[in-house]
């Protein structure tokens, strides 16, 4: 409909190959966490890929923000980027970026929107739970009292947390560890609440018809 | 209204019959785990009522695919029983068909789209709560350090994991237990977001009604 | 506008009277569990004020009964009252009566269909609290390995329980207790849907405001 | 549109430096909590600003009741500022007020009635944990057996508490801490509630907007 504009072209003709990278990006970044006892050489090999994303990522924005029309306007608006290039500390958050990729299985999928919004929900919490096991399992191995200390224990204790059951067998004792938690309990809620909100505008659409045709 | 295909046919007709099927398989699989100490000649009752439901479910699919206009298109529509049939770990998953015992019952039921879902619900609640209870018991039972040991324990585990509220004073420590919790967390999370949606839809509807009587 | 009948006339003029009764059951039900070294003379007192209440119910729905039309139909649908009167056990649940408390209120109090659902919500989430807290300590205290000893402790537990959050610090562990804890997660799923489904109608209404304004 | 009372003229011009006030009161009363070793002199300057900021609300509201039409009416609507002064007890709460600092903000800020709620309940939920995170540590760090003894773990413990995780590793054990926990966990309710409101009103007004360009 509307013409595209030049940013916007470069937007989506990157997209696939950021997204690829990403894949590297989790692949550098969980191995590791997966394998403690990993030596010293894929060690160091893993942590260049990860740098190297990391270049390929700031590339993309300097290209982007080169691209734009008001460059300051457009910095702003992506506050997100600046925030994931600048401080290295966040790159683990570059993985969401995989959510992306729901993005792509939605276009080709047909489907009402509540039956579109459960996927992207399922989506970011099954992504959010695999992302908050490595994160937390890093944070919290080495620490004394830890109770998080093997793979399958953080996936257990981020699926606990992420439906709000919350059994308190395991949970974080390090400070890193407990912010992840709390950003994984702010994704929970937002899961339930989306799923009510689903099932709510289904049955209401469901009782729309029903209405019309009975009238 | 329409006519029906010869699929449909032999779907309506067998529905009851594969219900009791249903049925039984429910008893051979609940009854040895219930009673550990059941003796051998019965656990291998069991065991072949189990196989021979198995036995009669493929049968029933295989006959239906013989009547399906477009066979490879049918296999793909009804996945869900090739997975039943192929799979034999998944035959407990056979017993979600007693949800279909509640189709029966909404079909001769009135009442409104919020009041149906509320039955949907709670009875897919119920069923399920049973259905882990039962699972968690079998994986959990002879695991060291396990804390669930009884059926009792399983079903009062089960609510409070199914409601959200997860004191902890019990929670799976195997694998097999843990995936089936995650399975009930899910459940529960969809439980409360229909009565949640229930609520919202009566409310608007009565809302409606009242702006209408007033307006 | 329509004439009413004759039940509904005598319904109306013993609510009042029900109500005090079963406000002196509440008082002759949560004195002894709260006082558990009450001398005998008060117990046998407060057993006899119970049994007094039963009977007047008991007397109330067979008037009732006399004054309907189609008794057999009326029995049915009133099948609630046949259970509490039929079942001595249930008699606790006489106290849900109170809530009818919050109708009176309701009837005098003007206001939208959120406020007033907000305010039932709020009066049986805290009828149910005070109820389950008095059941819970008489089922608990005399149990081995029980934790909810104390009148405190249970109310705590109770608001633990029904707000789903579930610490585990207090969790019942005889079979009456966690039944009438089952009982608590259920109201807690119906307070915490209810409260959604009010916030939703509130923000639809007013959106819809807002677009006839604008529009 | 409508003129405005003198008492909302009042109002509007005294908001900014009693919001000043409050946030002059939150470090009064933050800064012992938080710093339990201060000296005798920074305590008593505390609470010198403490009752300074009581003192020039107190004042503040017997000018607004000066300039008000109807006295009595005014005092019973306002029924939330006479308990805030008259109660010194509840002086804490008086920092609830800095929610209306979102009210500031909500008026310069243009957006969907869904993405305003979002942030005020966003706004709200942080303000309580942190809230309560103080007064939690306030009521239990002295108490035996308590568990709560630092701000880390407390504010740990709130947000555990508000998303209605429950993990049970934290919980107060003193009456004060469990009237502030079950403060705390209504909030929690309501912001699930919102959160899920805000949601479905988004996806509401989605599909209708979908529905007319289709239709």
């Amino acid at each position: 409909m509307v013409a595209m504009t030049r940013v916007e072209r470069w937007e989506r003709r990157a997209e696939v190959p950021l997204l690829l990278l990403s894949l590297a990006f989790l692949v550098a970044y969980a191995w590791p966490v997966l394998d403690p006892r990993l030596d010293r050489g894929w060690r160091e090999f893993f942590e260049t890929v990860s740098w190297t994303v990391w270049a390929a990522f700031a590339l993309d924005f300097v290209v982007r923000l080169g691209l734009a029309d008001d460059r300051r306007d457009y910095a702003v608006r992506h506050w997100y980027d600046v925030a994931l290039i600048a401080v290295p500390m966040l790159r683990p958050l570059r993985l969401l970026r995989l959510v992306a990729l729901l993005r792509i299985l939605d276009r080709s999928a047909a489907g009402s929107l509540a039956g579109r919004t459960l996927v992207y929900v399922s989506g970011a919490a099954v992504a959010s739970v695999g992302l908050a096991s490595l994160a937390v399992l890093q944070a919290e191995r080495d620490a004394p009292d830890a109770t998080i200390t093997s793979f399958g224990d953080a996936l257990w204790w981020a699926c606990v947390t992420v439906t709000t059951v919350g059994y308190g067998d395991y949970s974080p004792v390090t400070t890193q560890g407990r912010v992840i938690a709390v950003v994984l309990m702010v994704v929970g809620i937002g899961v339930v609440g989306s799923v009510t909100a689903s099932v709510a505008t289904a049955m209401l659409a469901r009782a729309e018809r029903e209405r019309r045709t009975s009238g």
